[in-house]
């Protein structure tokens, strides 16, 4: 179907989709670009196509005009190809298990993502009040590594006694103490990533079984969280 | 000295130093917000300081109103104190060497700043074409460890010959060849780290001694710039 008009309908309704609100009414999600487009048709999520031009996938599609393009586009040169996408289903918790606690910078998070699957992690937890995994930074920076991960949005608390439950020991990080990465190598392990500015919330760490920490320079006060979590997980991978 | 008018001529000049452009011609570069002024004063850069309130720093102090602090703000709450700095001088060539090639990212720069100081690298050189260091983003990103550390700007085939001269091996990373990064733990080492979407020029490829590759699952293309350079600085610290 074409479309021109920037005040159509579905144009509004895509529009919308930029914010979480109207994302988490509609369980859907946009994304921009062929890449991520052809990750998420992999992934079987796709709803519908918003193009340029006339595409032959097996969903829904609609062809646009570039002023559509811009308005629907968080990006500052605008993609050709779109996708709207339902909210990916979490999976059952295996492997290596990372959680975030209050999370907030999208590129972290997105960087997170990317390096998880890249050391082997299966299943990213992050809490309620961490930055939203489909805003559209956090799927960039992900570089389309969103659709190869199992992503949970829960509340810690009741999925840390879950992971107990299953048999985990919930590692927190601690910038100056706890122990060597080197000591928590085998799988039951989950680590436990802080906020940017404030490390763990102190809730979280009386869950925690144990701490970790990476040796830094007593300059720095702390390592980048998307740094620090990627360090952790290529120590864990690295049998 | 008390400013009240936007349009002062300090105010118009101070402004202009959030384009690199006129940073380049004045030689001096804006720090925003208590931390980084504090860090900027313990390195003795600064030269003006400006503030919404009276300051006793022994340099001369402008109070302006917060009017002025959103002109010269890049931030969407502007600051209470800002700093007129002095580009920072290079220091000598010492300890492990990190040199970036075409880094376009100011927050992959800060971040890796940052760890470079947490993994006791003394130096960063830094390709003439990569993302300025004065961006405010750098600066913000490296968390005020821009002024710890030996920053350099320059050709990388003229630093990468001097280097050699020096003694130093030269390193670059490659996604997936290369030895173990195990295999280089010493002091006389310079790794290289390559642009965001393309990795190292080939130019630069061409002059390395030897590479390096992190392990990663093959679904990834590559890890973010940032958590690359800093896996590897920390394993090079981790002798």
């Amino acid at each position: 179907m074409k479309i021109t008009s920037t005040s159509n309908e579905k144009v509004l309704a895509w529009a919308k989709l930029k914010m979480k609100k109207y994302r988490d009414i509609e369980n859907t999600f946009l994304v921009e670009g062929d890449n991520l487009v052809q990750e998420a048709l992999k992934k079987g999520i796709v709803k519908e196509i918003i193009a340029t031009y006339e595409t032959n996938f097996n969903v829904p599609s609609y062809v646009v005009n570039e002023k559509i393009m811009t308005k629907l586009s968080m990006m500052v040169n605008p993609p050709s190809i779109m996708a709207v996408c339902n909210y990916i289903l979490p999976d059952n918790i295996e492997g290596r298990v990372l959680l975030l606690d209050k999370l907030q910078d999208p590129g972290n998070l997105g960087t997170i993502i990317r390096s998880a699957v890249a050391f082997n992690f299966k299943t990213i937890i992050i809490s309620d009040d961490s930055v939203d995994m489909y805003n559209e930074k956090v799927i960039r920076a992900s570089e389309g590594m969103i659709f190869h991960i199992n992503l949970i949005k829960s509340d810690l608390e009741s999925m840390i006694s879950l992971l107990k439950n299953k048999g985990y020991k919930i590692i927190g990080t601690d910038v100056r103490s706890g122990q060597s990465i080197k000591n928590y190598k085998a799988m039951q392990y989950a680590f436990v990533i802080g906020n940017e500015g404030n490390g763990l919330a102190i809730e979280t760490k009386e869950l925690c079984d144990g701490f970790v920490y990476i040796p830094i320079n007593k300059t720095v006060e702390s390592l980048n969280a998307a740094v620090a979590a990627s360090i952790i997980m290529y120590e864990a991978n690295n049998e």
